[in-house]
């Protein structure tokens, strides 16, 4: 793969951040990587890992004559970033993100961005329970999909060129419209997440069963959620604080469906139980076919559960 | 391991009673293992994987001087089966299950349990989100916790024996009641289940988008519950029929859980977001340090995802 930016800044450095540098370096689509934290001890750890050429503390100095800014921080820090690095934006460059929701992330950065500047906002659909410039790997991206929402008006070379820089990070591309791209995830992550959270927190606060128990017996499909409640807590704040309306409308329908439900459940309808149970076992065979999750059961995770355990 | 039951008979033979018949093998607790089905193509397909020494479409022979009668078919046909069954029961002989509910078993089993056979409830916390006899496996109950729910006054040494069986089998065993067992269930295991199926359900509903938006953009969080959603869904309708009142009490603290927090987002409260998010971080910890869950990322299933994709 040839290189595409002679130098790409990554202001933040956590989990997308030092994956996007990983994948830089494995493919050699970025001359130089520059990272940036407000945080001298991420910088720290960013330094011992090693996937940058440089690092600094002042965003200012870490976008300097970059042909590629990534904002990667969680995305309620987008629009004051993008206030501080505006003037220090080389001409013809491009401004992109990596954050979970992109109408709020428009709305916050675009009045900053100076002309002659491309504004790509980006979101790779792609992460793990894990945060942190030590969590980041380079195949994190791999066969997952990279949703771009340039605004009307972009410049066409410059979004070809962020597909093609995402494509050789591993990802397959696909352009959409911010609004849509916030109700897609409002269901396909920021409500499952947003349940996840909800029902360990219900579980830690049940007075009638002890925590050990819900430990103890969590292989029973409750571990599942603690996973995905175990992600990055500023980050998921953020999203809900962005994504408002979409998180609201999708929740609304769940909350019908879950009343609809509980009311079978009362009234011993076991048809309506089983005809929900039976349709949803074919979008799992969708996405499996998709290559988007694995086929092997449980996740194949059992042999290495054990080895934990035998620890 | 020496032999602990000289005939096991297995009543269902589908995940979780052609798991146990090949962890019989593997640990050589069962001289003869006789294996049971109401469906010929279930039977036929048994007879291919080969870890039964008899099968049979007749539950009265399949029992016919077994030393331990496992019911492993969905909850709602224990009832009746044991009613086939009872008078073919050999004296001193366990009766047991692995049925998901405890309270409701007791009902409906125990009315038919003749004198001098020891019925003894079992749950093995175990499972995938296959089923069927081609799916099980020895290893499926390793470092897994199987609860017994023995009624007052049940014989203290067949219960002994039972244990010793489980653990043979590669289980951790815990003693406790029925109601206590039901409500522990409910909020690790029925209630997740529930609420990914009513999620899958209510993604496969919305008009705003599409199923092929769903299933590319799954990466996000939503896959988790597809694959639970993917659950036998005869096996969980018997469920949430047999454990009503415990699932629908938790569910009403699920519901008023999320009620605040969807409070929250609309009113953009984002340190009650920050604090339930930080909170529920502890308790995926707990999950990991017990030995129930693998500590890898995305639970160490990124590779064998896309090995899939590139396929």
């Amino acid at each position: 793969m040839s290189e595409i930016f002679p130098k790409v800044a990554l202001l933040g450095i956590g989990l997308i951040g030092s994956s996007m540098a990983h994948a830089m370096r494995r493919s050699g689509v970025a001359g130089h990587i520059a990272g940036y934290s407000h945080r001298l001890e991420t910088l720290e750890a960013a330094q011992e890992v090693g996937f940058a050429d440089s690092l600094s503390i002042d965003p200012a100095e870490c976008v300097r004559d970059a042909d590629l800014v990534v904002l990667a921080t969680p995305v309620g820090t987008f629009g004051s970033l993008a206030e501080k690095i505006a003037e220090h934006l080389k001409p013809g460059a491009i401004l992109s993100d990596v954050g979970s929701v992109k109408t709020a992330v428009i709305r916050d950065v675009a009045p900053h961005v100076p002309e002659g500047v491309h504004f790509i906002p980006a979101h790779p659909i792609a992460g793990t329970e894990q945060s942190g410039p030590k969590a980041g790997f380079a195949e994190l991206f791999d066969g997952r999909w990279c949703i771009l929402t340039p605004p009307p008006g972009t410049d066409a070379a410059a979004v070809a060129k962020l597909q093609s820089f995402w494509e050789a990070l591993g990802s397959q591309v696909e352009v959409m419209e911010a609004a849509r791209h916030d109700l897609v995830l409002a269901i396909t992550s920021h409500v499952p997440h947003l349940i996840a959270y909800n029902i360990v927190g219900t579980a830690d606060d049940l007075e009638t069963v002890t925590q050990s128990d819900v430990i103890k017996f969590s292989a029973g499909g409750f571990r599942d959620f603690t996973r995905i409640a175990a992600s990055d807590p500023t980050m998921w704040r953020d999203v809900f604080l962005n994504n408002r309306e979409a998180v609201l409308e999708v929740l609304g329908r769940f909350s019908e469906d879950l009343s609809a439900l509980q009311r079978a459940i009362r009234w011993g309808d076991g048809d309506a139980l089983f005809t929900l149970f039976a349709r949803t076992r074919a979008i799992r065979r969708s996405i499996v076919d998709a290559g988007q999750d694995t086929a092997a059961p449980n996740f194949g995770r059992g042999a290495k559960a054990d080895e934990k355990k035998d620890q």
